[in-house]
């Protein structure tokens, strides 16, 4: 039986995983992505990166007792922008030196076996659709949203990645749910990512907590503001769960737009399941059942709905296993290079 | 060479035209869809229906000088929902005796050709991208809004209709654009429907010239109004281009958040195109132009568009065109079942 290899790069770890051909993860490896010993922005250099990936990749082969001849193929998982066929990270955020990178064909090279570059947002929710919250069979239609940092998105459309015609699908972060809404780091304004996105919802709740001495008062987070200047996403969700009131009314506001992100999910690609993930998705029970309920209150009266919003279930594993399902994905219909190039 | 028919319902008029291969419209007939000599709603009584689109389709292929032999297969776009892979209408608001009607087979067997049923706006989109706006053969990702009475929208993906998992993919008009805005029939508040359909348009004019003497005084529309009690989209339009200020505001809001919707389009799944069709269309390039303003004002700063927003070229026919053509691709891929079934 064939193994696949994942790997999912990160800013700050590049992680490397074996799965059998049923999506089970063997071995999972997380090293840092930049080079200890070299200093500055070289320490991420595509080269050194990509050196530590295939490193990575040995290791997790090796830690499962496994040959690089038991893995029949490896997904990359990137973040940034990439052209996903030519296997190129045209540009990264998080990885400032990253321009026009091959990496897909290094990382062949390197590891001498087939491989495939995929998004990273993409590669989760694949990995969600196969082994996670929508492993069931009779789910072949699925959308994730990763609340983070920022807001990310993956179609799975009929069982497969949809990538768009330029790769820039699923950017659900900047479709805008508030016109005239606050301006996002991207130039536009009202971007979902400034609404329901972890570090926008704590950005919410800080500046009220500044402008008001009432609010600061009343609200059970005013202590905490008081001594660290901030609070975060997962202080509102812990307060609003505890039933302060302003900590619910921002609490609420995410969720009453995120719900309205997935009504316009639901009208515009009509999935069996919405999935959430990244950071906020810790906030568990309190988070799906806020959003579900804004979901249903917000939704249409024609019929009832036919998608499910369900927690991610792989967490952090998401991307791994992911990038190994595309690529045991395409190395079934043959769709991959021959190692090394 | 093989041709194909395409039928398309509407509430009003039963459509049937022939195309050849390349989707050349050869003949093209139009027949109302109720039976004039019955009485009330059994006029469009599904049986009474379906026996009329078959006379069409009989009609459009004596007319283009051709047999029943030489049509490969047929194509039947309808309102309403549906549940397509089994070819059943299982509701349709312009057709009120239509529930669970078997469309499909039914057709199939009063033409003896082997039948598929597809969305109409889907079928228009495929019309567009087949040999429209998106004829060039290097576009396989395409977005039409059909902005008319109501918002319709149909997706091309890699060539392919988007149906999503239950049928309801591209229901544009129903994504919400403004949080707590008007309500919609649907039962939703501020879908893209209730501001950037033509009708809604129009009402939204006459209601402000309804609600201002001043606005009636000093707007070119207020004779209008004045007379008949209402403006149409049309009439925005026209005293828009014309320079009435009050029209041009009008006119900018329906645009403006048009272009909000075509850069969620995008974010989304990333077309290489958007076509703009139905009844709004009309004002062809005051609308593109407008619209296509606002899309690149409003467009994020990380990188330029690649989308291009067009017109429909192909106006009423598109819905014939592009059911002959999705008949012409599941009869090339052998996906129909044989006449009669």
């Amino acid at each position: 039986m064939p193994y696949y290899l994942g790997l999912d790069l990160g800013g700050t770890n590049v992680k490397a995983g074996v799965t059998d051909g049923q999506g089970k993860l063997l071995t999972h490896v997380s090293i840092p992505t930049a080079d200890a010993t070299i200093k500055g922005r070289a320490s991420l250099a595509p080269k050194i990166v990509i050196r530590r990936m295939v490193d990575a990749g040995r290791q997790a082969i090796a830690k499962a007792g496994l040959q690089l001849s038991d893995i029949a193929a490896t997904g990359v998982a990137s973040p940034g922008q990439a052209s996903l066929a030519k296997g190129v990270v045209l540009r990264s955020a998080n990885l400032p030196l990253w321009e026009n990178v091959r990496i897909r064909a290094a990382v062949s090279r390197g590891l001498n076996l087939p491989a495939i570059l995929e998004n990273d947002a993409n590669a989760a929710a694949y990995g969600e659709w196969w082994v996670g919250a929508g492993k069931s069979r009779r789910i072949d239609h699925l959308f994730m949203f990763t609340l983070g940092t920022g807001v990310g998105g993956g179609i799975i459309h009929e069982g497969k990645v949809v990538h768009g015609a330029s790769d820039f699908a699923a950017e659900i972060g900047h479709t805008i749910v508030v016109p005239d809404g606050d301006p996002c780091g991207c130039g536009q304004r009202g971007c979902l990512e400034t609404y329901c996105s972890a570090s926008y919802t704590g950005k919410r709740a800080s500046r009220q907590l500044a402008g008001s001495t009432k609010v600061r008062k009343q609200s059970t987070l005013g202590p905490i503001f008081a001594q660290t200047g901030a609070v975060t996403a997962a202080d509102v969700a812990h307060h609003a769960e505890a039933g302060d009131a302003f900590a619910l009314t921002i609490w609420n506001q995410t969720c009453r737009l995120l719900a309205i992100a997935c009504i316009n999910v639901c009208h515009f690609i009509d999935p069996q399941m919405i999935v959430l993930a990244g950071g906020m998705s810790q906030a568990g029970a309190f988070l799906l059942q806020t959003v579900d309920r804004h979901f249903r209150e917000n939704w249409w009266k024609m019929t009832p709905p036919t998608s499910t919003i369900a927690l991610a279930r792989l967490g952090n594993d998401a991307g791994v296993i992911g990038a190994a399902g595309v690529a045991k994905r395409a190395h079934e219909q043959g769709q991959l290079p021959p190692a090394g190039k």
